[in-house]
């Protein structure tokens, strides 16, 4: 007797599952254009660094968009909750291993100030740079007015997962399209990994997408939940949405995908699957800039009941201008980011970000890839 | 010259195979209802403790039905083999390595006492729980009544492999539909892979069936005898099964995923493949209750001639309600697993179980799983 | 522009990536026949001891047919070679591993000596054991008559790969037609892994072939000439072969799957993907009656220009009769390969080798199978 | 909602995922032939040291030449730069491990020096063997006429990725046709992995093309860049090009797979692939007359800002005539691989290389290859 089926199971693939393909056109990397456009405002990398404590702080912020990228503030972490987050933080990187789930969900406990929200977008624009902020679906009601009048650039709301549709008994759904009506600030939000829920946001006004549900290296969703989809695919699936929006509304509404790179390859990589930008998390925690003192943790992590993450040692290993744009001598490719993705397009043929999208992908898994013989031999 | 295909090959997938795709609508997690039936008994979590000697005592089985589940105990164990069990549990956990599987061999040649199967049954009655007990098919005629004569609520009856037609010399096979019939208690049979069987063990009357062969933790059928099938393909084929039958006869049988499991990230891909509820061992043997003092064996472990198992130090990690409902400050997802699984059917916008059958899963092995960059690379 | 296909790439599988599906009736493991048939030889088991000199001597090859299999003596080794070849193979057991491949090299440069093939020939057949013995192509036509007249029961022809036709200036290829007309016993040969060859092969009217090009434990043909098919897709293909000459002839010509063997587990699928028996090396090296004393080596090992092997140390862990029949207390598969090959045709429901041919096979890789989160994090 | 594909994917395949199937026909060693030809020039083997200055030095090229096979002397070298390489040479290998990219980026920013380019030519010729030497195409027009006048045999162009049309601002890319029309000796370019690039390629008239990117054992393009195709992939659809070629031209470009090699095994693979010949680089770096002095490293491994590579310690062992053609007591395949490469030819049955093409190959990864269970154990 043959079984019918259940459901269809399809095959989704991550960074390491695949790689570029050269194109049959070759370009020299300085004549690559990577510019990066959320609604009126242009970035001259296609870079953002993530809304985590460990990563962005004003500092990092104001660095990050003196060199072309932007950096995205968390407005519930430690830096809102504290007049003086370095203690905090030194606190953190110091705590034994066994004990840093607890501390975290300690120090995450403690009230968020809306006077420390103004203050720091103030800090961030009074250097001179975009401010980004994000907020939690549950609480953009309370926040999202405030960073406004703090005159904040860019708002991003985002959890694990944020759809356009949300049911709940203590609080009343955020509606997207009333928010993006009220604020004069274009909305980003996220996650979000597949076509029909990528679709249904943009079809809200808003203005980028977040993409990627567990993928990061401090993040345990996937073996807590069991959820998440690799990134290559997510990132891939919502690129079609975004291409049938853009097709229905001439509005494009960029895809930037969060989470799991190491490596320049990975940049690349994400490009050439459909991302108009990267959100990078791990990596700018190694950044001397980085107030994580070579440590980083995931935004799940200090869930009171339900902690999904690990405080992982990172290390430090050059400044943000090192990691972004070199020079190195660290042939691992986490250094040089732009300098690896200008010269994957260059090789590609590709000579904007647009163009990379059209650059052939194969299936190709590290783990079988050939030549590597030293290195899986000293694993 | 093509050759002629021998036989077809279909694959199949395990836990770490697949991950769950988020929805399009988000709902919250205390909203979600996680209700388990088996005929007329209704249970507030879908999860039940397997009937191993490591994990179900009569103490352990009070403790989970207060917490809403249920255990079964193992009528052909420790626990009705000797008057004093705690001697021998202690006994096990204390065993060299290299002496155990004699040792357990040597344990479980005692002979079981129908006096102490009443007894155990009215322990757990007396504490106010609902019973379940299980026996193997071949000595169900002998036990069964014992159990049902000592009112037990619900009889299982298990062994690896267990179909609806056994051919015997030394006993005459099992007639299912007879024993569900002759018994006032619901009966679960297992266990079950493949749509076809657990289709015709549906159709005798029985009210559940336990799905998973050579999957668990301490159990290697599969190195044995080559024989198994991955739970995330064992489960969708026997949801497909059940939901055949129920369209043929109106009647619902839970479907029960069994082994394998070791995060609630897997609880949540088995509701996700279809499960109706997931009977846990290895996880909880890790609970402070569990008669196994951080160890766990598999039944088929003592088999004189051909032993199947192999003793794990599972360690204990906390108790019993800790492991189900949290609070914990561990984040590798061995805690809360109610918490994890309101959470995933959250993110999928899941009410109820049978909604949560709706969710899409993707094939996305772990082991090519982005962002894993530390964790692996300390392997 | 689409890249038009150099040549079709299919998958193989090998004995890691499947598992066998239990079936819809079951039956008690006592009941079921396993017997194996060459010709009109009968055994009662469908296992074969491999022609290899740390596997095969006259007192094992005895003791084989006693319990009720066949051990096959390699006529081109050291028992031909040495008049005392106990000194040699404590040589072999002794010597340092980085002198091995050498000493093999020197050692099976010795001359092969007529007189010991009788001699030994006349050791097995005064035990009262079935005596086979096996020849490459190269020497067929020199040994096989020596073997004949000293009554050999099987004759063996074996290389890496052996074909119905071979171009060769140095002899007149061998001829298998030929062959088995002059002989009065019944011939084997092999190695073959696909259907053509196969086929072909048993048009030339032999008894019985062997299936497995580099697989087994002590070879690295694979790594050295980049040949070879793994074995559940080369019994499966072969498998095909013969009822396809069956169809067409009448005449069944058992498969006999050869290497690769490390687990009760892969006899248990061998015969499930279509085997008619198997032919076992590593595991029975580890037998207290195998030659090797705990040591393994490859018979392409000794090659002079390119030795195509490795000396594996596999330890001595029972009696012969211990792996073949049990007891034990063994829970890794490497005992009782005959109770699991009888347990698992009880599960598929199967009462002979031929019913076993039909049972379902899923691919299902071991590597990525649930439950072995434990033994997985040790590696 | 089905969402529609962003772009296609296609799998890849490497050395270590496929396995050549037997013939069926068997054909003795020493009746293979194969010579290698390049426009008029024949080898009587078809192996190629690579352009590498761990490789390639004026005395290893001469001994290759007399081995019968051909060795490049990369131009933009240590050997060019320096008039006594073999200081250098002896400083990189005692470089310790954290600076040796540093000091890579310091040798190779002195100056090639065109009067040693003539005299390195001078010093191959006068050894009385075939001249290769390589360019990259930036330096093409200042480096070949150079070497045409010092009369080099053979003019590699070669980069990580080089297509038949290149965009730069910095130089008039290099025109190919004119290139070969200027030069009066065969040009072969590289490297290229796509069907597509590589029929143009030789559509301007190159008398070969070297297939690979990104899997040398000394290259990190992969991690770096995301960029790469596995070897038996690339190799099969550039062979389909160069048949694509041939039919609409009559000419025949050979392919040579370059990179990603280890052992006799992958050049049997390749071949099968469809190669014409091989270029192998960590192989011979093992070599006693290879300058490396025991180590590799690759030529994007010095790039000033983005260096691509690792220095890899591959040790010494064995001479270059033993690794090309033995005899050996090394089992794993590192040696003799002229040998392995003939005896996989005898076993599939063909004569020539051509033959050889039409191999038949399965995808068999050699991480689930049965039978390596002590290997793999000691991972």
């Amino acid at each position: 007797m043959t079984s019918p089926q259940f459901k269809e199971l399809h095959r989704a693939y991550g960074f390491d599952e695949v790689a570029i393909v050269p194109g049959d056109l070759t370009i020299n990397p300085d004549q690559t254009n990577i510019d990066f456009k959320v609604d009126n405002l242009t970035f001259s990398i296609p870079v953002i660094a993530a809304a985590m404590d460990a990563v962005t702080d004003t500092g990092f912020a104001i660095k990050m968009s003196k060199l072309g990228g932007l950096a995205v503030l968390n407005l519930e972490g430690i830096q809102t909750r504290y007049d003086n987050p370095e203690e905090i933080l030194a606190e953190i990187a110091q705590a034994p291993g066994g004990e840093v789930t607890s501390l975290l969900q300690k120090v995450y406990s403690q009230p968020i100030k809306e006077s420390l929200i103004s203050q720091r977008i103030q800090e961030i624009k009074g250097g001179g740079a975009v401010c980004a902020v994000s907020v939690t679906p549950a609480n953009t009601k309370r926040f999202a007015p405030v960073a406004s009048e703090a005159q904040a650039d860019i708002l991003v709301v985002q959890s694990t997962v944020t759809t356009a549709r949300h049911i709940s008994k203590s609080y009343r759904g955020l509606i997207f399209s009333e928010l993006c009506q009220s604020m004069s600030m274009p909305v980003i939000v996220g996650n979000c990994v597949n076509y029909s829920a990528c679709l249904e946001l943009m079809r809200t006004g808003i203005c980028g997408v977040l993409v990627g549900v567990g993928p990061g290296a401090a993040c345990t969703t996937r073996e807590v939940l069991g959820v998440g989809v690799p990134q290559i695919t997510a990132t891939m699936d919502c690129a079609a949405a975004r291409d049938t929006y853009f097709n229905e509304s001439g509005r494009y509404v960029p895809i930037i995908t969060d989470g799991g790179f190491r490596r320049g390859g990975e940049v690349c990589k994400a490009v050439a699957a459909g991302a108009d930008a990267v959100m990078l998390g791990s990596i700018f925690a190694q950044a001397k800039e980085a107030p994580g003192r070579g440590y980083h943790w995931g935004m799940s992590h200090p869930h009171p009941a339900l902690p999904r993450g690990t405080r992982i040692e990172v290390g430090t290993t050059g400044s943000l201008e090192q990691i972004l744009f070199g020079p190195t001598s660290v042939t691992d490719g986490s250094q040089n980011l732009v300098g690896a993705l200008r010269t994957a397009m260059g090789v590609c043929g590709a000579s904007t970000i647009k163009e990379m999208h059209q650059a052939k992908i194969v299936i190709a898994p590290a783990i079988t890839t050939e030549g590597k013989f030293w290195q899986l031999s000293k694993l």
